[in-house]
């Protein structure tokens, strides 16, 4: 089998440097453990935090130690009731080609669509955006949401549940041909390139232009600029679902005027409510977000892209080029054909 | 009539010279009306916002009107159905001895406890504490709440409450007769005097000692270093009650390092809520908090301290003072005896 290591830590951006490419002896499912190929990895965001030795919210990832991360494949031995050879599975595999996983760590997968759907847009990211705009940002038809990273699979999952709830909904994403995809393929009423704005104060300008009745729920995944230019925009009792900081990640320039006085004063001036959230957290609410959204899928009423890399070797410059936003929607990386393809 | 009106917008501090003493012929009442003979006045931070030319979430004080406020009073002259002369009530009088003020502007007292009860321990700052306690603060028997300015009127109610909830309360104040006063008079497990700290770090050391399972509840009326030395202590899903950043009114230093970045991961790491609230949207759960609480101060369970000064002329000075924490309890100004005694 092969997987991939954490090399060394990285200071801010990671490089090919930070990973390394190892070759093991196929592992031996124990009593209650199952062997899996997988056929498709995820890569998300939120891999960049696990490989800083900081407290977060999950465990970080060892120097040595395989990256974390999701994956689906087939299941080539079962030692586990309820698997068998053949069946088409979930979990957190690692970034690796094969792996040794518990059965209750484990869920099936329905046949219908790609497997690979697990780990997007039936999988945590679109979760994570039916859940942080439903929960914690409670919208209501007629309210205006804006979402950054519009055509990831979190943000493009915020605006279509919007669209279908009756919001009005406004993407922010980088570059011409993420805007096109956010308008015509995803549905958002408007689409903002942050690439044509190089400061907070013409983001917002055009923001302001897009959400003539202000802004009732800023969905927060990356932070900085994009923050910076929205919260001014915040009506009254607004909410900010927060589940990312990514352009902080890794050692951002934080120097500059000291911007917390401020953002204090707002959130009690305008009454508003910031829910820190980790998906992780709120598995619960898994199955009403299947039961919403799958059907939704399956009948082509929700969209969903996919950027398709090739080889458990492309993980590292994949993930690199991904956090520069080097992908155009939902990013995998596919080892062997999709099971249900 | 005697009344003061604000003369000049303070930077900073206010100084007697923002404030101007002006007599009047005593108004009439019109029809729905009510003249009162105000006995106490009111005096609390938020009252520093709305000097400011600023957006805020109530309006300002323009130049030249009466400062906003509320009083307690007797009544002169009624031409409002269910008020007759001598019923006693609260009311917005606004900084002056008498006030003519709409019947439905008015809530009648009734007797038992001193009138001015209506302005602090039964009024607006005790039912700030209660419900930022309460509500978004989502209080359980076990945890622990940190509050600041914990001897006024909101501190000390949030600390009683949480008290007789089961939670651990620490309280932060200035000064050794404050500290005292918290222990002694409120109930407050433990008391941490700000003015031995001259930074964050250090202040975080000790409430990290008088906090051994951390904090689950930061009551947060102040913002500044007390804000910053409690962040890092914040347990996974605390909850941050915003209701007042005073150390920030005013335009106090803000340079130095940005700590928004920082911020913006702690309330995701640590999955914290913050909900800004202004206590004067809630007034729907006023007869709670009065079922609540009112029976507890009338049978000595919950204590209350009131700071009187006399005479209107004292208001501006006794204001400048409370702004740098010169009293000691509830503000009051008491412009004749109290009705209820």
């Amino acid at each position: 089998m092969h997987r991939i290591v954490l090399a060394r830590r990285p200071q801010g951006a990671p490089t090919p440097e930070s990973f390394r490419l190892e070759t093991l002896p196929l592992p031996q499912p124990g009593e209650g453990e199952v062997l899996v190929r997988v056929t498709s990895l995820s890569l998300d965001p939120y891999m960049r935090g696990r490989m800083d030795d900081a407290k977060s919210y999950a465990p970080k990832v060892e120097l040595g130690e395989v990256m974390t991360g999701g994956g689906v494949g087939t299941v080539v031995e079962s030692r586990a009731e309820g698997f068998a050879p053949g069946d088409v599975v979930f979990g957190m595999t690692g970034w690796a080609d094969h792996a040794v996983l518990r059965g209750k760590e484990l869920r099936k997968l329905r046949e219908g669509l790609p497997a690979s759907t697990a780990l997007g847009v039936l999988g945590m990211p679109g979760f994570t955006g039916w859940y942080g705009l439903t929960i914690p940002g409670a919208a209501k038809a007629g309210e205006t949401v804006v979402v950054a990273a519009a055509t990831g699979p979190v943000g493009s999952m915020v605006g279509q549940i919007a669209k279908a709830k009756g919001l009005r909904a406004v993407g922010i994403a980088g570059g011409r041909e993420k805007c096109a995809m956010g308008r015509d393929v995803f549905g958002f009423d408007a689409m903002i390139d942050h690439k044509a704005h190089t400061d907070a104060r013409s983001l917002r300008e055009e923001l302001a232009a897009a959400c003539p009745d202000g802004v009732d729920i800023y969905f927060e995944n990356v932070g900085g600029m994009v923050l910076e230019a929205v919260l001014p925009l915040m009506n009254t009792h607004g909410r900010i679902p927060l589940c990312g900081t990514i352009a902080w990640y890794g050692g951002a320039d934080t120097s500059g005027p000291d911007r917390l006085p401020k953002l204090w004063r707002q959130i009690l001036v305008n009454r508003l409510s910031i829910t820190g959230f980790i998906i992780f957290d709120h598995w619960q609410h898994f199955p009403d977000f299947m039961a919403e959204v799958a059907p939704m899928v399956e009948e082509g009423r929700l969209a969903y892209v996919e950027d398709v890399a090739e080889g458990l070797e492309a993980m590292p410059q994949t993930f690199i080029s991904m956090l520069k936003g080097g992908n155009l929607g939902k990013q995998i990386v596919r080892l062997a054909p999709d099971p249900f393809g």
